[in-house]
């Protein structure tokens, strides 16, 4: 089918790509124009037959955002965008309310698959309506890996984006597990073969899994991890988890400690630690005092009243 | 080679059978006279030609205990003891020193593989003195899969449950992710596809592994896991994760959260609960006022001293 | 001073009242007509002379919304609104904003004081401009508490129930802390005298405070606690404080882990939990297998592939 | 009445000095003859009138337990030892059990008091046989401060130490409170008087306690706590507590994330977070890959199997 791809950077320039190579006529869209088989949003829209099928593959936030709200005044109705970047879920769902009342569908799309994507395809967790999801349907099956698996309709506007965070969330969880126990291992001091131990979990184990796999792929790279510093960056997925988590009234210990630890990391000195150790001083009394260790009996002492 | 084993119940019974299948030759103790080969552990060891291997294969904690120190007495310097149960690491540190002093070996293992192991291999953690491990490896190298992965020796003494313990632990923490996500997910009520969701994340995605064919399976079973009560067991692992953790001053906040989730899921009522709401009802001072919300406006009032 | 009061319930009125206490001429307003003071906003900023003050003490959220967008209109450059309610500090700074463009100032107080507010004064927490917070100065100083502490400044426009904000996160946190000692010490079996325990700490520990004041006040009155049940709601306050970090990054495991323990103990059923043991039931393999328990030897294993 | 001290530190010897103060017949033993009344635990023991009462306020760990072994030689059948330091109540037990053997009482005390103690008082929180607290109250009245408050007999042997360390844990809770609290408003960039924040809680508020009070001590003598390192040791009360807490099956998310905290706090750089930015470097496939982002679109893909 004819569809248009607006960002034509690694990601969008692929899925343009493979789905050419699957049959369909692509009309591609950039700020760069060395790119760009069109000049602008309005010739894009004009070298799509109606109804027309728009897919946003720009940053999430304001480009989208942007991006969304000018094709929204140059398409028409019958005509559907979908969203295949990293748009929280909420941005969805004002999207789809805005362009439906101009008759224009709206679909998100959360999307897998980085590079390996254009020759492997992509996961996708779609949300939208029966409607517009069926018609792009050659799309996503041009798009997903060829197995069984690997797509999903997953409920209405906001949906696919809203299982993708979640997938980030657990994903967020499985890796500081992972973490958790080798620092565990390593502090020990009882294991002298790390690498080894892990490697063997490949096989008959409940905890076997692509993380793992990357985990061994790791350790046998740098076996003690010297070459890693120990801090992470979170993505908004992770956050937009705790937040969804926090407005659901679900509590989710193990994926936000997994996040508070990213952010922890992250940090030269805990301002909290601060306040705990000036208090712990504080037990001490006054300076002259400061020796005296906050653990031994009796440290734990309320001065005297001034 | 020649091998004890003390312990016929389901998994030491598999064991023996893969074993007797693999060449060894095998001799069996069992309580239950109608399954034991021998009548008494002194027998087991007068059947077995020096240096002998044994195997302990019963609940950990107090019968391996007596077993071992059982063996302790009968075995001579030469022989090697091997505990395939689940016993606690420090266990095996002290087994494995008691025995040392008698110039026995020992072996602490863990072993995945329940029900199929018979077939399909025992994943195995091993710890230990090299030359015992060496000694015993026509031995694991029978129990174990086919395939390149599922044995490891870890360490020393202690190492092989140390590991697995760790296993467990992150077992737990990948489990709770995936609870934690699953309960989001139904808490939004913006997801219509469930199973699907679950189901298409088998392929391109990051959270891919064994556990989540798993839950697939049991949503497949049971879409909404009516049929499942919402709480869970913990064994020994889990817990002694977290105080190796405490030990060793590793901070371990995923795999604690969820420990604890497991505890909390098996309480009836909270008292800690009972106390933040008893605290709420304080706010309001006399019981007069019990009407009175702690979430409106000048709530956390502090009542006049006595 | 002369002041508006928009809002007449239980805080509002008492807060008008201890206001005319103290020598302000105070004019109220209420949807109820029996005890509002005028018929109209319009009449009440009628009746009180430039540069106006309007103290706006409704519930959070859209009718704190409505009120203040109301008064936008009709007051004039100038005249100052405070709203002392428990308004989300970003609801705040769009209020700041929108009414600085018409010369309008706006002061947010988080307020704390309760029924005992009228008699002993309320803790007052103030975010806005230096000349807003100074001529309201003498309102601040009527209501505040007598002693030298009680009111602060914390900073320009939501500052003031950004702090209370937190304020009521750190409640959260103590309250647990409470919570957690007292069911650790009825699961021992070891503390024959609880009530006096908890009492005894009143003199002389680290955690005496006016929280461990009123938790010996409700175990004297129900020393096993039996008559509350152990469940607690939460506030927006703890909501918006850990979204407010997640926002900053900021890593808060004591105050969220609180927050979740009220999250949990709402819940019939933990949906997670249902994961985790459906995980756990599929350890077993088969359903004719399902008596096998995960945490025997080998029970985490991994079935043959299909 | 006559009592034995050993252990004249700065908490021996100045409980020692308040109950002589307080009419008692002191005998003092240290290893230090300079400051011992004696010169051995058997010449302090034929000092003492039967039946005699030694407190002894040695270390915890082995010096406690070898004291108290010694002392368990030496003494006869209806004497009665006092820990006074800061003992593992599974140490108090087992201590208890021997001694009982022959005859002599053991009784355990948490003590809280620190140098304050000696004019103040100390708290005490007691554990043993009715008998042995009872025959002991003379000395526990002038230990105890002078309040109401400050002394209490929780249980039977244990259940002191076991009240003192659910207290150090409870306090854990709250101070990470405070600090978590602190760390927000710091962050939020947003509260300009930080220190009159603090300070203006000490009135009118839910959260008012010591602890605040030490916090703005603290604040005020250096009001953004440069001069403090954001690092925290811990006693063996929080990790006792914790661990207790995994005995019995308890959750305790909040005393727990404290005790974390603070192992995070001392932490050069966390071996999890190495193995969290390791996987998330493996997303991105190969090395001349490393620079895709992981946040960005399909950064979650899955390599193709090998």
């Amino acid at each position: 089918m004819h569809i248009g791809m607006i960002g034509l950077g690694r990601m969008g320039g692929n899925m343009a790509e493979r789905l050419r190579r699957g049959g369909h006529t692509v009309v591609g869209y950039d700020r760069d124009p060395d790119i760009s088989d069109v000049g602008s949003l309005r010739e894009l829209v004009e070298r799509l037959p109606a109804p027309r099928a728009v897919w946003v593959m720009v940053p999430a936030g304001e480009p989208t955002r942007q991006t969304i709200h000018s094709l929204g005044e140059i398409l028409e109705a019958g005509d559907v965008i979908i969203d295949g970047g990293n748009a929280h879920y909420v941005d969805d769902q004002r999207h789809g309310e805005e362009l439906a009342a101009k008759g224009i569908g709206f679909v998100d799309c959360g999307v897998s698959g980085g590079v390996w994507g254009l020759d492997n395809g992509y996961a996708l967790m779609v949300g939208g309506e029966e409607e517009h999801v069926k018609r792009l349907m050659p799309i996503f099956e041009t798009l997903k890996p060829e197995g069984e698996y690997g797509f999903v309709h997953a409920g209405p506007v906001g949906a696919g984006h809203f299982v993708k965070m979640v997938h980030n969330g657990i994903e967020y969880g499985m890796m500081q597990a992972f973490g958790e126990g080798y620092e565990l291992i390593k502090a020990s001091g009882l294991v002298t073969n790390v690498t080894d131990t892990f490697r063997s979990w490949k096989e008959g184990t409940v905890i076997r899994s692509w993380l793992l796999d990357l985990m061994v792929r790791a350790l046998e790279a740098d076996p003690d991890l010297h070459g890693i510093r120990g801090y992470a960056q979170d993505s908004g997925e992770g956050r937009w988890t705790v937040q969804a988590a926090v407005d659901h009234a679900v509590p989710l210990p193990v994926i936000t400690a997994a996040l508070y630890a990213r952010f922890a990391s992250r940090q030269e000195e805990s301002e909290a630690m601060r306040v705990v150790a000036a208090l712990r001083n504080q037990f001490g009394g006054h300076a002259t005092e400061a020796t005296k260790g906050a653990d031994s009996p009796g440290a734990d002492v309320t001065p005297p009243a001034p």
